[in-house]
């Protein structure tokens, strides 16, 4: 049978979430956890890979499997064998048709930054503390100008494996609240740091940097060397994936991204 | 002259604000980086002692020094000598009168919980996990019984060095978003592990284990073994404190607690 699972992760101590050689990799800390609680191999497909130091609030995640446990039964299993930085938030038997990765019709991530002189001890890990006053009204016309369907080669890494650097960006909005500054990515799929590359050049736009109309001559140029930076990996949320009514995947759990 | 400080730490790794030999403490590594920025020996002075693992985002302390150093300065130079987990908001030279303790007028506390059937590992060291499912409205109700100017000594500690256990409460707000649960708390003064007892007692009564009319028995009792168990300090935080306007100390920095 197939099961998908909701995982949340503090991508603070892993090299991010593909296994990899010698490296503390998500997806091997959730291997190891299904392997033993079904009693044999397991390899698991998630909805996005993401990098060292993110993290996911509903990572989806599906594998096949002889083992039968409830759903509650999985939870409690796999979370007494994850480390603490890992955690299953829920679990669902799912069609043979399902695939975390190729149903996803839309995932969500969401960028936090905290904008004043002090850093951040509470979120340390889970902020990017840009010093100097960001103007969000200007990061939000640079957002507009960069919504749409494009070829997105100026904010796509050169390990990018994606077979075509076209994409349609549905969503991205920044919000602020006190001190910090939330920025909202949605699209179907997304290249290899895209949504850090389009923060860096929010960020270059908000601190006055750059022109607002900066970024669409970033977009225009499809050269990465005319982008920004890649922002820092620690502010960015992998926050959930939608899929077809169908499969009757639970939402994402109800939980606050720090706010 | 004398100089007001915001600080904001992460407690997880201190064992508590006070200083005491052999620990680290939150005290401890802010007198060393205000010693090294004065150039002299300093000792300081907080509103409120945290005990180990309760996280603080305006933990207000004053200290008196020969040193003249902008505002902007003292940040900086004090989050250049600070550990990652502690860190310096806001700076404010304050007339001779001010006391970090004794001026605070009000002080406020939020403690947060998750309530799922899974843990948390974003937030894994600032909530408190019950699995159980609470009834929110029913702690609201227990929380309305003790709210008032009462002899607290059933949410005392027996370490408490307070003069008296009579201690006005002036708010006890039981919030809800998605999973996660807040606990606001609002009094002028607290008894040593007053705020954790209260959230025992609430928690015994949401997850059903005792009726709402347990508060009020607990209250009367005034004895600490009538009570229920002192809940974690990872889901504390000190949040802010009052202080008369003559003295124009900045609010807290805007800053969300998780949401």
């Amino acid at each position: 049978m197939r099961v998908a699972l909701g995982v949340e992760y503090d991508g603070t101590n892993f090299a991010g979430w593909q296994i990899q050689p010698n490296q503390p990799t998500v997806q091997d800390a959730i291997q190891k956890a299904i392997s033993i609680v079904a009693n044999q191999p397991t390899t698991v497909t998630a909805a996005g890979r993401t990098d060292s130091g993110v993290h996911a609030l509903n990572q989806v995640i599906h594998f096949d499997t002889d083992a039968i446990r409830t759903e509650r039964n999985w939870i409690l299993g796999l979370n007494a064998n994850l480390p603490k930085d890992v955690n299953v938030v829920w679990a669902k038997q799912v069609d043979g048709a399902f695939s975390a990765r190729f149903s996803a019709f839309r995932r969500h991530y969401r960028y936090v930054l905290i904008n004043r002189v002090s850093r951040t001890s509470i979120h340390n890990n889970r902020m990017w503390w840009v010093f100097k006053p960001l103007d969000i009204e200007k990061m939000q016309q640079a957002a507009d100008l960069l919504v749409g369907h494009h070829d997105f080669s100026a904010f796509r890494a050169k390990e990018c494996q994606a077979n075509s650097p076209v994409k349609t960006l549905e969503r991205l909005q920044v919000t602020k609240q006190g001190d910090c500054i939330a920025i909202d990515v949605t699209a179907q799929s997304f290249l290899h740091h895209m949504v850090r590359n389009l923060v860096g050049v929010l960020v270059a736009i908000g601190q006055g940097d750059q022109p607002v109309s900066w970024a669409k001559h970033v977009l225009e140029s499809k050269d990465r060397a005319q982008g920004g930076i890649t922002s820092p990996p620690q502010g960015l949320f992998f926050v959930d994936v939608e899929y077809p009514q169908q499969y009757s995947l639970p939402a994402v759990s109800g939980f606050p991204v720090l706010w």
